[in-house]
C-alpha cells in the first residue's frame, strides 16, 4: 500500500519504521528533513506535504499541536493542495493529540475534498511507539477505520474505534484527564504519608494490593519515590493536553474542577523550571520546604 | 487462642466468623448484642468491652469512628479497665479507620498499661471481609505484628507491616485519598467524553488499554456508565475519611488542593440527598441538568 507521513519526531520516526518494515512504501515529509534511518530503510522523501498527499493513498500525520496540523493539512503546500482532483479514495489520519473541535472542522473540510479522514491519537509515548505497542483510539466512519485498521496493527495493540470524527481526539482527552488527575492523587497520598512518619514504598506497596491498584500508582509512584523526573512525558505536553479539555469544557459548559487545579499544578511546575520535567514531578508542586516524599530504610 | 473481637457490624460480623471457623475461641461484643449466627459457631457473648479484655489475650476492635474507638476502649467498662493488672502479653489490635493522630495517643496510652497495640484498619469492604480477602495496613513493632500475623491471615491476603503505630492508619488514610481522587477523576473523563458525544462505555474500554488503567476505572468507571449507585461503600463513609485527611494535612501543614476539592463534590452529593450513595455517585456532583455520563447504542 502507499502510505504517507508527515511528522517524524520521537514519535513519528519509529511509527513509519514499522510501517516500512512490514514492506509498504512510505512517502514522507517532516520539517527537518527526513532522517537517515528512514532513508535507509526505503523511506521516499518528499518536499511539502502536498507532495505526500498526490503519492500516497493514505496519509499520516503526527506532529505536535493543532496550529501544526493546521498548517501541515491546509498550509501553502499542504496535503489539502496534494488532493486537489486526486482525493478519491484517499484517506487523511491525524494521529497527533490535538483539538477535538478542531478536528471535527479539519475532518469536514478534508471530505469535502473527496477524501475521508480520521482522528486516531495515541497513547503509549515514546516506549509504545518503538514497541509498535501503542493504544490507538480513532474517530471517523466504520468503513475507513476497517480499511486503515491493518495500517494501524503495525503500529499499536488496543485500537478501538470510539465514534464520529472527533472522538478519537476526545477519548485521548480523557485519558490524559484520567492520567493527570490520577498521578496527582498519588502525588497528594504518596505525601501525606512521608510526611506522617510512613515509607512511602511499603505504603505503594500495600495500596499496589487493593481498590488504589492502578498503572500511574505502579509507574509514576515508583518514580515519585526514587525521584527520576526525567521524562518519560513532559510536563508541558501533558498541560497542553489538560488546556485541550479544559477549552473543551469552557465550549460544553461543563465544570471539570480537578482537571483545572491540576492544571495549575502543572503550571507551578513550569514556574519551578519544570517544564521538561516527566508528568510524575507534578509531586514537586504539592512539596514545600521540609515537605517531601522521602523512602525510608 | 483466646481472641476478643468488639465490634459485630457489617464488616466485624463476617471477619469475627473467619476467627470462629479457624478453630479459634472467640470472646465477642458489640453494642447491639452479639449476632445468633456468631453465636450459633461457638461465640462466647461478654456483657462490655472490659470483659472481652480480661477473658482474651488480642482483642481487636472494629467499630465506626474516632469516638467509638475511644469510648471502647477507654470509657466505663472499657478495654482499658479489662486490662488492669492482666495486661502482660496482651495485645489490643485496632483494625478501624480512624485517625492516625489519634492513633499514636491510643497506642501510648494501652503501651503505659503493659499490653501492646497494633492499628490494622483493612480495605475491600464487606466483600473483602466475607471472602477473608482484605487488604490490613499495619503499625506497631514487628515482634507483635508477627505474633498476630497468623491471626490477620484468617482475614485477609494483602498484609503489610508500614511502621510505627499510627502508620497503618496514615497508610489507610493514603489509600483513601487515591481511591477518591481517582473516582473523581473518571468521573470528569466520562463526563467530557459523553458530552462531547463520545460513548463513554468505548471510551472506558480504550482507556483500560493504557496508562489511565485502574481498579477504579473498571469497577466505577462501569457504575457511572451502568448508572447503579447502590453501595459498596458509602459517600458518608469516604466523607469521613477524607475529614481526617485534611485534618492530618492542617495539623502537619500540608496543602491537599484535590482532597478538598473532592471532599467538597462529596458534601454536595449528600446535599443532594446522597449521603447513602456508592462512592462512585460523586460523579453526580459533576453533572448538571442535561450534562451526564449517558450510555449509547
Amino acid at each position: 500500500m502507499k502510505l504517507g507521513f508527515i511528522g517524524l519526531g520521537i514519535m513519528g520516526q519509529p511509527m513509519a519504521g514499522h510501517l516500512l518494515a512490514a514492506g509498504h512504501t512510505v512517502f514522507a515529509h517532516s520539517r527537518s528533513g527526513v532522517p537517515q534511518a528512514l532513508l535507509d530503510a526505503g523511506a521516499k522523501a518528499c518536499a511539502n506535504p502536498a507532495e505526500v498527499a498526490r503519492q500516497a493513498d493514505i496519509i499520516i500525520t503526527m506532529v505536535p499541536d493543532t496550529p501544526h496540523v493546521e498548517k501541515v493539512l491546509f498550509g501553502e503546500h499542504g496535503v489539502a493542495e496534494g488532493l486537489q482532483g486526486a482525493a478519491k479514495g484517499k484517506v487523511v489520519v491525524d494521529m497527533s493529540s490535538i483539538s477535538p473541535i478542531a478536528t471535527k472542522g479539519f475532518a469536514e473540510k478534508i471530505r469535502a475534498l473527496g477524501a475521508d479522514y480520521l482522528d486516531a491519537p495515541v497513547s503509549g509515548g515514546e516506549v509504545g511507539a518503538k514497541q509498535a505497542t501503542l493504544t490507538i483510539m480513532v474517530g471517523g466512519s466504520e468503513a475507513t477505520f476497517n480499511q486503515v485498521l491493518p495500517v494501524f496493527q503495525h503500529m499499536g495493540k488496543n485500537i478501538t474505534l470510539i465514534g464520529e470524527a472527533g472522538s478519537g481526539q476526545t477519548c485521548k482527552v480523557a485519558n490524559q484527564i484520567v492520567v493527570a488527575l490520577t498521578i496527582e492523587a498519588v502525588g497528594e497520598a504518596l505525601l501525606f504519608a512521608s510526611k506522617a512518619g510512613a515509607d512511602p514504598a511499603k505504603v505503594r506497596q500495600a495500596l499496589m494490593g487493593g481498590l488504589a491498584t492502578s498503572r500511574i500508582l505502579e509507574l509514576h509512584g515508583e518514580r515519585m519515590i526514587k525521584r527520576t523526573f526525567n521524562p518519560g512525558f513532559r510536563i508541558e505536553l501533558h498541560q497542553k493536553d489538560l488546556n485541550l479539555a479544559l477549552e473543551g469544557a469552557r465550549a460544553m459548559g461543563l465544570s471539570l474542577p480537578n482537571t483545572a487545579s491540576t492544571q495549575q499544578l502543572m503550571s507551578s511546575c513550569v514556574a519551578l523550571g519544570g517544564a521538561g520535567w516527566d508528568h510524575s514531578g507534578l509531586v514537586k508542586a504539592l512539596e514545600h520546604a521540609g515537605n517531601h516524599v522521602v523512602a525510608q530504610g
